[in-house]
């Protein structure tokens, strides 16, 4: 029970985008369109209630990961009798985005439904014709960013690494000889890397207490 | 600009219901009925997710206001490839909370997504068959409370002695003759009110200070 | 399912308070106590987190309905191996605080460790002799409060009006003559009150769109 | 220590309205004023950015009350080289109102410096010339609404019956002779009131669970 | 005065478990076991409190940074008269997270008492036995990751690259010779690194402004 | 429309200070030195308001992205009649944190109005002479911390393997020979990245679903 582990997946680039849309009369379109709504221009505000929602989705979907979004783009399309809204989210992430971009569409609907309700509703206060529909995930993707390619290949290739008894890596640099050499058989699993950095024979390892 | 405001509007009875729906595979739904979903509860979740963002609505929705709901009654129905979500809210306001029940709508349906999305994925991970839809407002009331009545018709008829130059009331009470005064003609508005509380003709008003 | 309906309770004056104790080292007592805790003082740090975390009960327990607290009252005892925390909170609500009251006094006790884990670890970063104990609700209270007290009774009466056929309430104020009328039997649960108000026999109500 | 008590304090209307001036160079002002700005119309962005952080001013400012506003107002005027903006709140509480508008207009200037930071930004990516100035109480008031004038004095009306030993109000209505009797000595603070109620000699009391 | 630095922190992978029980009624206790709880099961609540509160400790306790977690665990064990919570925690970060997991144990059983809180009180409303007792980090643990791990060899190697005046990395590929040349000698802290990247002599070095 | 894209920008070590002015009248200046102010010392609250509100700046400010800082440091400087705030700000981010520095500083001498206000209110309760001003950002700086210099160099180097056809690192290690053949030739944009790790001829590449 609680918040899935993800620990060991790596982070990737997450791409979502969720589109959905309010159907209103074509009259509450038309006032939209004249510029004529009373709180404001209901995109500019059903803009900002998306990111708004999506920066807040762990805290809206309880199961919800913590993500910091790297952009936010929402998109309105404008027909005789409705409205499409778009929201895509990107992040660099250990797991998707569907749900920021779920949250984000349903915010901005509902942000559009309260910028016109005034219109909307009928004489008994009621709204028989207003409502939000088709609610869905458009496309999700998946990709190794370059940086985290360049990571994974470089882990990758440290994996070698351990599984020598020794490995040492020497240079000549300024007149000095830097060496590094990784002890692997030393090494176990949650422990200190027994890595020994030396300069003309000299130990120069930072100290380890920069771990933590 | 800003938000829309309700000052002289009176606190009373509101209520707001609204529906939705989410379209799933017949398989997550028989999932969902066997109490095999991994995350736990799919209706425990969706209810609270839902409680949670009626009560941030006012931060969810720009121009709402902060209202503090009185209930919040969150329901689900169930059928071969969908579930209706419904979400009930009451409040003593001087708004509505038709936007605080379609938030919560929204919430529950998007928590509901959350936890079965791992059964509504295909292998490409795309969701091509779920789907939020029919979110609509089936019910909005407002209604005078008992408390609500008393108040405005005690209001009214204190308006009644605002038209009196000089109203006078007294009582015998424990062999003391108890008496409150209003003048009228004194009073202005945004300025104090002045009645004068005596009792035995000696000056019994409340002190100044405890006006705020 | 959902936040427990509470419109039919009437609003009235409640109190709470909670107590907890966090049991810390001698040394780190004594390092309070001179004022040496590098982070600031964790008394007012502490303080701050009780008053904050109260006021989002509704966000941290699922099914806590929104409360406006008029008073948090933070305290602190401090003795030679522990802190005593108490929390008092106070609100004119429709339900009780003591949850308000619990949350603030853990969210107290946690700061107060967070303020301190510096002295409290040991070599290995545990923390093998801290721990938060003794968390309870030391009182709770509800009262009438003298506006609450009043307003009941004028409800009251009003209840009395309604059981009558017809009331009319009549006044000569500056010369004029003013009446309320309401008709009781004219009225329905839900709908307006068929109250009329005249003034020299011409027709003042208030206009219905006050109502809201 | 703690957040102030104002348990006692009448609920009245407050109102109070702040001011603050950002410097922005010319050439902002005017890409503003030709809608150029990239994020789109930065006045839309501060007002909801206003709106939403006076609603918030109990968890920014550690010692506000939860206050629910009934109107937020924003407005901005637009001079050669500077932005005005105002921000106006009003609200029925037991405490001012002066620290919401303070933080509506603090959020609605730190909201147009982020719309306009590109363009304010010099070469090496600092700010010499713009700053946020002169943000202010302009004005503070608190009036007595007309509710809270009739509930105060039908508040202060009943306290005088509490100084009767006994104190009936009888009605004849359908027939049936209606009556209160409330006995003050047997009343004391913190109880209940003993009111009884009759209807042709029967107890008609509501039952006292009602109380909550 | 503030947020302790972690600048120079390396995020490595942390984790933290908290516990805590609250002392109830054994006939409570029986109640949550037939499932007959009036608000609906006591652990799911218990469980989404806990996850949420610790995905906002950050702005529960002034002095913790925020923090994005990889997995909460919440893990509820019943005896006759009390109920153990335990509340894991796991992030990949510059600091610890035994707060989010106190705050996630705290909230856990806060929502544990409001779920039972009718069977707990008393005739007079109060709760003369319900306790939350010995809350405590159980566990606190910082490991390496494997990406951090090679991350931090890969930095120490770049190191003594830094040390050289001139280093040249050549490679022949697709009949191209691919060159890397650092000049430490031109780089200074806080600058770009002088890296030039050539593809048989020409420049391919990616632009600045990619840097950001 | 949304918020800005930063995903092509790189993590870099993120700086910004922001300054601001109270202006109050010398005799709170004294109070507040004296150690006399009722509801605690104004600089914790400020500095602890601060750090609050710099952890929210997403949430405060539309277009912001979500940063987690590193650190947040809070000054203040008294003379006669004004305290000149700072607020420091670090983070490793993709974007700059000015805004945090600017929404903390905003923050902190709003809370210090707050804990003051009783003492600038004149009779009327207006502030005359209350002001905050100066509000500007003192410095912003970005910087390539060690380990993101040393990703970079490592990611540029890796964009030299994939220029190549094949590319293969083969060492003698514990006796085995490891290998690592990458075919970029049959690498697509998007798609895994053809790697094959071979030990002793034999295949040990990671399983695909560590990525995730």
């Amino acid at each position: 029970m609680g918040m899935v582990d993800v620990t060991e997946k790596p982070v990737i680039k997450r791409e979502a985008e969720a589109g959905g849309r309010i159907l209103l009369s074509p009259d509450t379109i038309q006032q939209i369109q004249k510029g004529h709504i009373k709180k404001g221009d209901p995109f500019q505000v059903a803009e900002i209630a998306a990111m708004n929602a999506t920066k807040q989705t762990h805290l809206l979907i309880p199961h919800c990961h913590q993500i910091a979004l790297d952009a936010v783009n929402v998109t309105f399309q404008v027909s005789k009798d409705s409205i499409e809204a778009g929201c895509l989210v990107r992040a660099q992430a250990r797991t998707g985005v569907e749900m920021e971009a779920l949250v984000g569409v349903s915010s901005a609907l509902n942000a559009l439904w309260d910028m016109v309700k005034y219109l909307e509703k009928n004489e008994e206060g009621q709204y028989p014709n207003t409502r939000i529909t088709d609610i869905r995930v458009l496309r999700k993707t998946k990709e190794l960013s370059v940086p985290i390619i360049c990571l994974l290949l470089v882990g990758m290739t440290m994996l070698l690494f351990f599984q020598s008894e020794e490995d040492v890596h020497s240079k000549i640099a300024g007149g000095k000889k830097m060496e590094i050499k990784i002890t692997s058989s030393a090494f176990k699993p949650g422990g200190m890397i027994p890595v020994q950095y030396t300069c003309d024979g000299q130990d120069v390892s930072p100290p380890l207490s920069w771990m933590g």
